[in-house]
């Protein structure tokens, strides 16, 4: 039931061809979510802004261009993660002013007028092969608005090459931190920052890591209690909790 | 929202002294799936006609006691399952009717009236030691009101034991096989029966049987198509889904 | 030992020329089960005409284009399941009238006489990546004579999508659940309906969803008691379970 | 090297009595992080104002009682978590004024002059017996000074609870979710918010829960993206950062 | 129905009061498994000889006594495992001719005549923390009637120690090695020995043992290639077989 | 040292031109074992008898075609494991009498003259799929010298397959049983037989079979105690100590 | 065979009474390995001057006190590990100069003559729980004669903690590194320090520290190439490879 | 802050054109670490003389010819790690004197003056499968300038082998032994050695070995003292300790 539906249905009883007992009745059985939730929908979408998002991965080229070209055709910004180069082409097929970012697999269409930044999101990760995860978080966060630094291969074996980028760290609303192997990262940034940080586990590594199992066990076992995690490589839910984060602390 | 607001309500727009609009402004955000759920809550329990249980686990026996001397109150069938000795005595205590199962470690209170058993449930176990799923699960479904047939200890190792016992399973509308250590009972006996079987891996055995991982992950990979699996001694979950097959197939 | 065989010999004995005791003996080594067995299995097959299943995944294409031959050549149905294009495409060529269900990965034949549908089952997927299963599982229940209602991208992350289709979930005999990633779709299906609830894990997901362990484990330890769960992917054995709940309530 | 004997170092040079070559080698080599460190330690804790906290698990009650007085005695705030009566009991005798809180096993000492809550956190749990985790939670976070909303024993198996509690969902600046089971909850709340969510598994649950790992993976697996997750029953960490978040928003 | 009954049946064909084709019908319905699968049995237990075992884990003294006392009354050998010394004292009273291991926590009552050993088996642990398998499996093999040869605390640090046992190694018709830990002693052995080698892990060690585990893979792994693994802390069932292997060497 | 140098070194004590005390020296510094093991490993090949064996996973066709020659011309039996077509023909080019065994992926050359099989050991399957290791085994034994009968395709859930299979079976003096998904075989197996069971859990299967964990820790937890087990796919270790037993059984 | 009873047989042949082939056969089956290994193992002994240490976990107080007392008359230093208050009385009533050290659960007695420590080992531990394994460590390498530098509650989420000590860590010649919960303290200590670290994963932790293999695997991933790690809570196994490291480099 | 702009401060206070308080502050915020931490990697650098590391696996070929031709422009040695064929080829095309080492996946460029090795590695591995890790090992501690003696193929199934190589073992100042499978070598070579034991588990293995982790937790269990242990296949991080600690043992 649609708010139109809604209102005729209302219109109906304030004219008398409907009893109250009637509408009630259809009220009850009719399924009036779609209407709430939608609803409820719309308003978290006018809320937080955020674009719709397409998980290509499993998604064929030409479906996910497809999908794509439909989302771009409402004027929205659009956002496609985990595309290989040959969906990306797919997409500027269909959607020429579409932009593909290599290391971070995502496709991105901005279309809405660009707007004053909202929020500072410092994206850190351990090492250079971690930028798959870091990239995707960084990606996400700018079309959704909120003003990221990189700050890259800044693994604790080397933890010097950290604190001298103390200066961006602190005045970030928010963290996200991208790390393989022992995933060691998160807790000495927890340390050093009044802020949440957000762990994201890579699946960087080779044997005992287990793809990933090894970092996202260390995150989760962290001693600093401003740490929280997401699945592993999964840069994309990061950003997006990061940019709740961010946005509410500015708004 | 309840019943009796939402006529008050649609009262006022027949009045006149609320708009079709203010009264679909109010409809969106008022509560009123909890008019809504209820009502099917309700319509299931008269459906389904399964009494209440308490899962007794975690719950001091003072707490189980008064938990069960209230829904004896209302004059329904009272099941308290993962009950120990202490627990009995707490709810006999409080509910002088009520009887334990020891080995099914389970307290019935049976106050409706007597009707006849819906439905056949064949339930199984492999050795002496499944005995406390395997009686989870008879004694739940005979609360339920449903009849069961008990065939104990005819594991694997022996398996003319289960031959034996050809005839009972025959008959049944629905089987539950509970087995640890390696828990393939309930594929031998899904080849045997044509109604489906509910596996109850057990925690019986030591060492390589991970407190009943093995069997569980055993009854998953059945080559027999008509098995499906509950958590380990989950005894009481697969009686209740056995008590809907066996009432559907005599409804 | 058939039955000819057998009678054969029971007729030596009442023309005397074997003693009772020769019979006994002979009675006793002989392998008597394979009369008696086969018998059991005719039996079972009369009284659910479940038809015969392929399993073609790790058999060539010709290997299962040649066993689908010989089962068709017996004038029954016949289901091949996780089929790709090219066994597809080979069973095509000797038995021209099957047909290929791609999102199934299906093949089916159907000869016997169209029948009236036996029993209602719904089948509902959290997302589309889960439409392998979910499908996998309706072309099943459907060649085996039950309606099917396909209710799909239901996911908990949008419940009202689900809430929306609740009429046609009010009627199942039985509910078929597939979702991946972290499988908690049957969960909330499980308090919606009175019915049994088969919920099957997917692979869908990545990093610690563990290739569907992580769904697995959730559907395991189900907080709605009418929920069993077979193997990841495995939608023919739920349909073939579901199909014999959905008989029996229908018989 | 602290502060003021860093200004006696620079003052020697000022003085010529040390050359600038000679300072920067002792600069070089000093243990200057300390002050450096401290600093920011404190800048910290003058910015998040989150009181010291004691985790009481592996503490005798005598070092638990020991360590809380010795802080009660600096003026500020103190929590003790994971503490049974007993040291509750030694809590009490050296600090009166201390409270003791039985479902969250925390023990509180309330002596900042109270201010005006910053910031909403929504704490929800799935079960009764999640309570443990839930309740660390809200204690820890209303001794930071956020305002709590608890909305308990709404699982996933009877949705419509949840949906009653919308309106206090719909204020929250951040939510905590926990359950044990399937831990299903966090994605259908994840829904139904337009806030973080942070989700703590519990180790409620038996057979294949794993003490909370079925529960772990859910909730990493979440279909919701603004879902992140903390260790199994670490309701204080969980606490912190929502903490963290709820303040930023009302700073 | 047993061979009496089958007898009777079939006098009836011979004296005409049955038809064949009647005997045919109630042969193929009766539960004749019974008969042929006792039979079975007990040529199996003429052939082997093996007296019955109790597996007095998860038995009540009580009940183990009364089993024991009922197997000892057929003038059988009786044996049971995993029994604690209260056990063992309820035992004596019903049995005082039974003898109680305390390594091996099994007693023994031997009622048979004493006949010469069939067969030799040699017996091997690690390190003196496995003589609990060890001894479960000299002493059931003892009872069976093997020559034992133990071989104790020859780990693979100080593996001359084995060296020096290479004689009675030489004579054993096949080999038991109990090891916790890495589990590295019967890959060792399986390279000195020509004759098969029964590998018990034991839950022996700690950390990354992970109970046994880490020794059962070891095992598992072998690169001996007449190396086979029962389950952890089994020396019962590693006895048993090495019983069938000896007997049958020198049958 | 070989023999002739110890001789030769005793030698030159008796002659004098070596003191006692610088014989024992050199004695004790030289790699005697060299001459012991050698002459232990010796009595071995003499006493099985069993021909050399290349494990050709993970090496190169021309590496396996070279080692493979080289044995060759030695006169004795070659046998190359975990072989591939190419593999196959790359022999076959070197050595034009070997024989590629397809479904057991192994390469035999037989050379020795031909001597009366010596032992019976009947190879069991569950599945058609499982043939890769039940047949590894059977060629294995078969090129030892070993009588073996196959018995395929009698998985649990047809069992009445099984048991037409009795009087191949009772004769065997080892057993082998090679089954994937759920590997309950062998625990039926080994209630049937008299003789040692050998376990092969094969990787057959899908989703929680685990690759054959599942198989392996249900046959490590088989409640047939006669039952032993081996690596996933090791049908050829299964058959290196199944030919051991069958042997002594004979010799 | 020791070194007067070789010397004893050559001097047979010096004499004639033996001729070199009954001396070479002879040799050939004693167990001369015994006095080879004994030889090596004394050599061994003689070399790295580690006194012989009781396990004392899964032994009785008195069994413990009985070896403690032997090796206690030999003159020798003692060293038991895993030792509790019961144990550690029942040694002191047999050996009264015993000492015992409550944290490291180790009971010392140091008899050798004190000599100069040999070597620089530094221990370190992330927070006050790890002091388990940290201090069995620090008595084990201290009795072993290396100076040992205590550096404890140094974790990663205050790592100025850790700087503050650099001067201490900097003359050291081997690093042992305790750590639970994530384990990341190795990995920062390895990129500060140019001599080996040995990592010692504690069980300190809860929930998904999984007992200590979250912080195993996590070192095991370390990104800092010179660390290598030991079992759980092996403080003893880290200090004595660490003694080795240490004396050598001051050898 | 490099050390011209710290002089450059300081000589700022020695004017008095800056006040020591001005100084003080400056000095606190500044990202002084630079300077501190270079410096010890500087002196680390010296002291160790170890050349800088390219993990090659994840990098592009043009990429890692990239990298390794800029280190080899300043002289140093350089080592490239887990490189295939055409990352060789690359290489050598920028750097003409590399060479490739086909089973350590290595490259290698010696620019540094030779001099003379610095200590005795011996490199063990059990089967010519681990190769590829005992190979990057040896290679790697070659490079380094560390003598490395091979004893390969080793296993303990034929451990004579092993006693062979006795010399070889017995002048070592570190071992390394590097082992799939059951991973047992590391144990029995640490109770022949007085010297650290470093072990690399490998990956190689089938079935239950699941890619080394077998090998790992038996190495993990070791009953030998001296033995500790890197991550699956790094046989780099290996040689990089031993190099530490045979260096130690000669400077």
């Amino acid at each position: 039931m649609n708010k139109p539906s809604l209102l005729e249905l209302l219109a109906e009883v304030q004219l008398g061809t409907l009893t109250p007992e009637q509408a009630s009745s259809r009220l009850s059985v009719l399924p009036f979510e779609d209407l709430d939730y939608a609803k409820i929908d719309h308003q978290r979408a006018l809320r937080t802004g955020l674009p719709e998002v397409i998980y290509a991965a499993g998604k064929s080229a030409a479906q996910t261009a497809e999908i794509f070209g439909r989302m771009a055709a409402t004027g929205a910004d659009v956002l496609a993660t985990r595309a290989d180069e040959a969906t990306a082409a797919a997409v500027a097929a269909v959607s020429p002013a579409s932009e593909y970012h290599r290391q971070a697999c995502a496709i991105t269409l901005r279309q809405a007028p660009t707007t004053e930044p909202l929020g500072h999101l410092a994206v850190l990760c351990a090492g250079t092969s971690d930028l798959h995860a870091a990239e995707e978080a960084a990606v996400t966060a700018e079309l959704f608005g909120t003003r990221v630094s990189r700050i890259y291969d800044v693994g604790v074996s080397g933890i010097h090459r950290l604190f001298a980028q103390r200066d961006s760290l602190a005045t970030a609303d928010v963290v996200i931190v991208c790390a393989g192997m022992e995933g060691a990262l998160p807790s000495v940034v927890g340390g050093l920052v009044g802020v949440p940080v957000i762990a994201v586990p890579t699946s960087v590594g080779y044997g005992a890591s287990f793809a990933g199992a090894a970092a996202l066990l260390g995150m989760l076992n962290s001693c600093s209690p401003n740490v929280c995690v997401v699945n592993i490589d999964n840069g994309f839910g990061a950003a997006y909790t990061a940019t709740l984060i961010a946005r509410a602390a500015h708004k």
